[in-house]
């Protein structure tokens, strides 16, 4: 569904009106489409979403809302739905109108197929390396349904806003009222545990539609076990896919702090030691530097008795109750070097929290790519 | 004062105890210097600095605070003075134990001497590429009193934690009631409104000495006018020697926020888009990429009306109540790439809340200065 030109545009289109969630940016400034896709999730129902790349369509005034109204428009009238079934992404420079003439003729030129969750991966990608996408098969009793999902991560066209844009469509019967809380429960504990750059964007948005086609038992509040484990598998797989190809990564950062007196002060030291950059550049050197661990881990506010910490690099106990132990540094040099994957464990002693972050190493190209200019 | 191996050492001697005040990292982690100068610091009296770079003395088990008392007891039997009289800073690696040997030898070895300020500012860089020292003289009443600072910022022997340590001393008399709170308010709007990346160590502090040689009338909440003055426009100075001299920074970056709805939101706001690896980024590139500014202050947290918004890029306004402007991206470009400093200010038109905040852009060089090893 790629166009020609440097402006990508995909469509995502269920046969049937389908329940509908999204969870979105907590930034304070908010896109236009953001702001229509909310307003348009009012009603928990959706048939179809259209994302474009290259451009935020954020930040220019009144006419934000009209291009991403008459984007929702055009889809509809193309497939036969209501403008409001329709709901809108974008993604890309902040500052500039939507290059409407372009929308509209990709619009007009986009050909919709059943087999097109390839595609729309590989539609929304930009400057990502690789495409984000799973699908997920549940068994519930002796009915299957699938669970697919794509995301975009940290890169573009002209590389900006780490944006993150998140599209999940299953064929299960789920009861509208339970989807959003299950969508925000899979994405707090995936989406909204990746950093790239401690970064949030006007755009980011994860949307969920259920258009219940497999004609399984409705699924809500009291039997969605298998439903919520496979959107949760989902999920993380694909934010452990966007912390993977982050800018300039080269190694995918897996954080896990557990014994916290709270689940939500694990929470807040994982995404503080994920996000460090003097921890992600170590990395990046393959350097066993624990230390900025443990500073990350202070600076996140988090309580911590510092005699009872223990911090272990993968699987290897570099601090044991606040005291350093006696690890071969050089060893663990050359496994970080060789390793694609970095896990952190954090274990404070005090109570039962856990909590899991992704994040990936800093480069040289991450700061490449995001000075290279817009103009 | 630099011993002649890769140990930094220096002492700072008032020939009088002088009241003291400190401010010390927010980090939960706290390094044993630290806790054994907030220690020495209840008594609001002190008469020697020692300070040594290299080892952090932080994260090392109990064996740290015996080394930093044995650093103060050292330095008190050199000068004859009491080791609750000595306040101890250390900086550099995190989880190595202090070379005790190469400690009592560099402490032996220093002589003291009237007009070793510039000295000491030396001895305390480490990757520093420039002293940062000021001094203010002050005429009150006809007495004159001088505030000199010296501070080192982000830097070390092995690039490590963003560590800053900032050390003034003035013979001027001072209220030792009044002190603390002038040294608060002082670094909150200087030393506290820095960002390099974000991050914190458990050894930052800020030292003030005051020995009332000057012979001035005594200092107080009531007459301190001109000494507030002075002490904020040392610590704003040194303030800006830290950013601008930052890792691998080639450009200081000052972000004034105004028109908040409270001086605590602006503050907020000003911090967020200092700190910000992408605004940062752009710059570095010269890319007048404002829309990462408006993100960036969409991810504070403050208060914002999106069409009340103002933003100018080094006086040319590129936001206007929220529509881009029709500048020259060519020139801005231009203007950016041989400019040393760049002023970010945002008018959020709705309150009288300001403030200012001090950055450095993100280079290719502050990655690989920190992806360093350190083994």
């Amino acid at each position: 569904m790629k166009s020609e030109d440097k402006l990508d545009l995909a469509i995502l289109y269920s046969e049937v009106p389908s329940a509908a969630a999204g969870v979105f940016t907590t930034n304070r400034i908010k896109s236009a489409p953001v702001i229509l896709s909310q307003r348009h999730l009012s009603k928990r129902q959706a048939q179809a979403i259209v994302v474009n790349s290259g451009c935020a369509n954020a930040c220019v005034g009144e006419q934000g809302l009209v291009d991403a109204l008459e984007m929702a428009r055009l889809v509809a009238a193309k497939l036969d739905i209501l403008p409001e079934d329709v709901l809108v992404a974008s993604t890309g420079v902040i500052g500039i109108p939507l290059p409407m003439t372009q929308i509209r003729a990709g619009i007009e030129r986009i050909r919709l197929h059943q087999r097109g969750g390839h595609d729309f991966a590989r539609a929304i990608m930009t400057t990502d390396t690789k495409p984000k996408e799973i699908a997920a098969e549940v068994d519930m009793g002796g009915v299957k349904f699938t669970i697919a999902g794509v995301a975009k991560g940290a890169g573009m066209i002209h590389p900006d806003l780490a944006t993150m844009l998140c599209f999940i469509a299953t064929d299960a019967l789920v009861n509208v009222e339970f989807l959003q809380p299950a969508l925000q429960k899979a994405v707090n504990t995936s989406l909204n545990m990746v950093s790239i750059d401690g970064e949030t964007s006007p755009s980011d948005c994860v949307f969920l539609l259920a258009n219940g086609l497999a004609g399984n038992e409705m699924i809500s509040f009291d039997n969605s076990e298998a439903f919520q484990e496979a959107l949760n598998e989902v999920c993380v797989y694909l934010a452990k896919s966007i912390a993977r190809d982050g800018e300039g990564a080269t190694k995918l950062i897996e954080v896990t702090v557990e014994g916290a007196t709270k689940h939500a002060e694990a929470r807040q030291a994982a995404r503080a030691i994920a996000s460090s950059p003097l921890v992600k550049a170590a990395l990046h050197g393959s350097d066993p530097n624990w230390g900025r661990i443990v500073a990350a881990l202070g600076r996140s506010g988090t309580e911590i008795i510092e005699d009872k910490l223990d911090v272990y690099l993968n699987d290897t106990c570099v601090m044991k109750q606040g005291n350093p132990t006696s690890f071969s540094k050089e060893e663990m040099r050359t496994a970080l070097a060789i390793a694609n994957n970095v896990l952190i464990r954090v274990c404070l002693n005090l109570g039962d929290g856990t909590a899991t972050a992704w994040g990936c190493d800093l480069s040289e190209e991450y700061v490449r790519i995001n000075s290279a200019y817009t103009t």
